[in-house]
């Protein structure tokens, strides 16, 4: 195997670049678009997932004694074929661009891969594989000044339970100490988590590259889960089917799981004044933003919508559409920014959208990624839309 | 389920600390102990695996279809047992506190269970259980100043790679902006990679409470993978066994995987000159430390021990002693410390080990972890065992 790959990726990139990925942040280069590759976040040297030059992807799997495996690309089981080795081997028809869950079914159960990293989606653990976009140059890790992310965890009040974020501070924030930064928060999809913007969705990669470019201003990021729970809430029943499935929630349940009342408060009385005393921030609605995808598209209207004097730019993800008459205060909205994959339903909708809003006098934005789905890219891409547009 | 469970939980803490982990760094507790729990890093709420109050752990994993299904606990494999129901169940020995490294086989294939977070290890992504610790409140997340743990990425000339790293600044460093700090370079262990001291380690947190009691210095940590390869050099195969096995590697690859000449290269030209640019550090070997645990402890040798002008304290985490012998330059070391878990070969040796090494002249200090393994337990106490004697 390695005699047939090695001039071909040799002609790409150095050996020592393909062999161990870290933690997803470096391995992922445009350059690799219409090569054949190992995936990026295959470890210790794992060949497969292979990515192939027309972006097609071979996956192998040993289970000599499984009577039927299976590999789910973003939860589409597809038949893999056995070996006389006892190996598995599925190639998969071309893929979209940019990042993709999968996971395994080994005789039914959903598994995960332990030859490839793992990343949180869909309720559980997935693993992942890349496709290279030649026009994927945004978020490649490159030769600029880099931020700084920062785990942090704090203390919510509110939940009486301690929080995990991660926060993107910009090029200079540690060296420029008299200046204050707009802060945007920055909301994952449902079944994800505080870590996703950062794995999958390259945030500081891509503000890394805009602000060395003088596209985007540099401003800080702030990602957290929106689960939260006071004592006593009862929070979503697991899906992940490798775990024993729990009773069934109740419709007053299913209501809290979705209501983001209490993750509002969190927000709101908790991590962001958290935030203004840890970081140099600015303080006003004017340099706060907030964007979401998908279900993350809720916690925004739910927080940031309806509260105008504390947030003037809104970010929608992948989630629908917003109407004038969904806005308190038109005075106070800088920005409506809202997005889809070409792939998905409201795609087409969203241009008249952005006219409604603006014939009534906010000032709206869509956009339209191309030949993507409800997936990594249009998000990555959203997001490198977006930043451009913001704290001006 | 819950009726049972909820009554003795709800005596240690509210229901909003147990169902959502984040990330294994907010929910480990060690008032837990002695309490029947959901593991801590099961995801969405997922009960299983449960931690009994002795210890014990509970597996469930649901795999109707499936012949045979069995819980790794650090790759000793036990059988489950089949229900009705298709869930597979098994309850374990009492194990030993701290967290342990768990994985599934479902019909002979190592795989992942979905439903918990995953951790590298083992050369292949992992599942982790965590059993409390009365004594573990060391490591517990408290209400005390709290450093930052920073993800960097800097490019390294000697391999022509970007290379990916986890830096911890102390409490007080983005205030005192006049003050310089010491550095603690931590390596991890064989098939683990830059996450680890971090993830599992614990490493933010125990520094944390030390610093806060007065007990340590204040001081930068820098983790990061001592997998390290020249273009044209080649990596140690996978061994996951999800991927298909590789070729097996031939004596030289087998003596440049563990030879850590390229990595000395990597961190004494790329890593520490990147630390000392972007960090205030103070950049003398008497402010300079260096510990690994198992294989680390072999990357510690060749690239500290070998070095008495560039590092003054060295740590040695169950990977054997060192003689007075392998010590270059006696007048310049300030500490060797030496540990092993008590479970392990090495314990009984240690401590004259350490009698040689101070009758030669050298400071030198051994610990014994009681009653633990080759396991992450030993390794966190090592860390709040040799912390205080750093940089005095």
């Amino acid at each position: 195997m390695k005699r047939i790959l090695l001039p071909v990726l040799l002609t790409a990139l150095s050996l020592s670049e393909i062999c161990f990925a870290q933690t997803g942040q470096v391995l992922i280069n445009s350059n690799l678009a219409g090569t054949v590759h190992p995936n990026p976040y295959n470890l210790y040297g794992a060949q497969f997932p292979r990515i192939e030059a027309d972006g097609r992807v071979t996956f192998h799997f040993n289970a000599p004694d499984a009577k039927k495996v299976q590999v789910a690309i973003a939860n589409v089981a597809f038949d893999m074929t056995k070996g006389e080795d006892g190996i598995w081997t599925y190639t998969s028809e071309p893929q979209d661009k940019g990042y993709h869950n999968y996971w395994m079914l080994v005789d039914s159960a959903i598994v995960v891969d332990p030859a490839t990293n793992a990343f949180i989606g869909y309720s559980h653990m997935c693993n992942g594989f890349e496709i290279p976009d030649p026009d994927g140059g945004f978020y490649d890790l490159k030769d600029v000044p880099h931020g700084n992310v920062i785990i942090k965890n704090y203390f919510s009040k509110t939940i009486s339970a301690w929080r995990h974020i991660y926060v993107y501070t910009p090029p200079g924030y540690e060296t420029n100490t008299s200046t204050r930064y707009p802060v945007f928060y920055l909301q994952h999809g449902g079944g994800e988590d505080e870590r996703v913007w950062f794995e999958m969705g390259r945030t500081n990669l891509i503000l890394d590259n805009l602000i060395a470019e003088g596209k985007a201003k540099p401003f800080i990021v702030v990602m957290e889960t929106s689960a939260a729970y006071k004592p006593g809430e009862v929070p979503p029943q697991p899906r992940a089917a490798g775990a024993r499935p729990a009773t069934p929630p109740d419709s007053t349940q299913r209501r809290r799981a979705f209501s983001f009342d209490t993750y509002k408060d969190v927000m709101l009385n908790d991590m962001i004044p958290f935030i203004d005393a840890n970081f140099r921030t600015l303080k006003n609605a004017n340099s706060r933003a907030m964007a979401g995808l998908s279900m993350g598209t809720f916690v925004t209207r739910v927080v940031a919508l309806a509260t105008p004097d504390k947030f003037a730019y809104l970010g929608i993800f992948s989630g629908g559409s917003i109407a004038p008459t969904d806005v308190p205060d038109k005075s106070k909205v800088k920005l409506i920014f809202m997005s889809f994959g070409s792939r998905e339903r409201g795609a087409d909708g969203l241009k008249d959208a952005a006219e409604t809003l603006k014939k009534a006098g906010i000032n709206a934005v869509s956009y339209v990624s191309p030949l993507t789905a409800h997936e990594w890219q249009s998000w990555r891409r959203s997001l490198y839309q977006m930043a451009p547009l913001l704290f001006k």
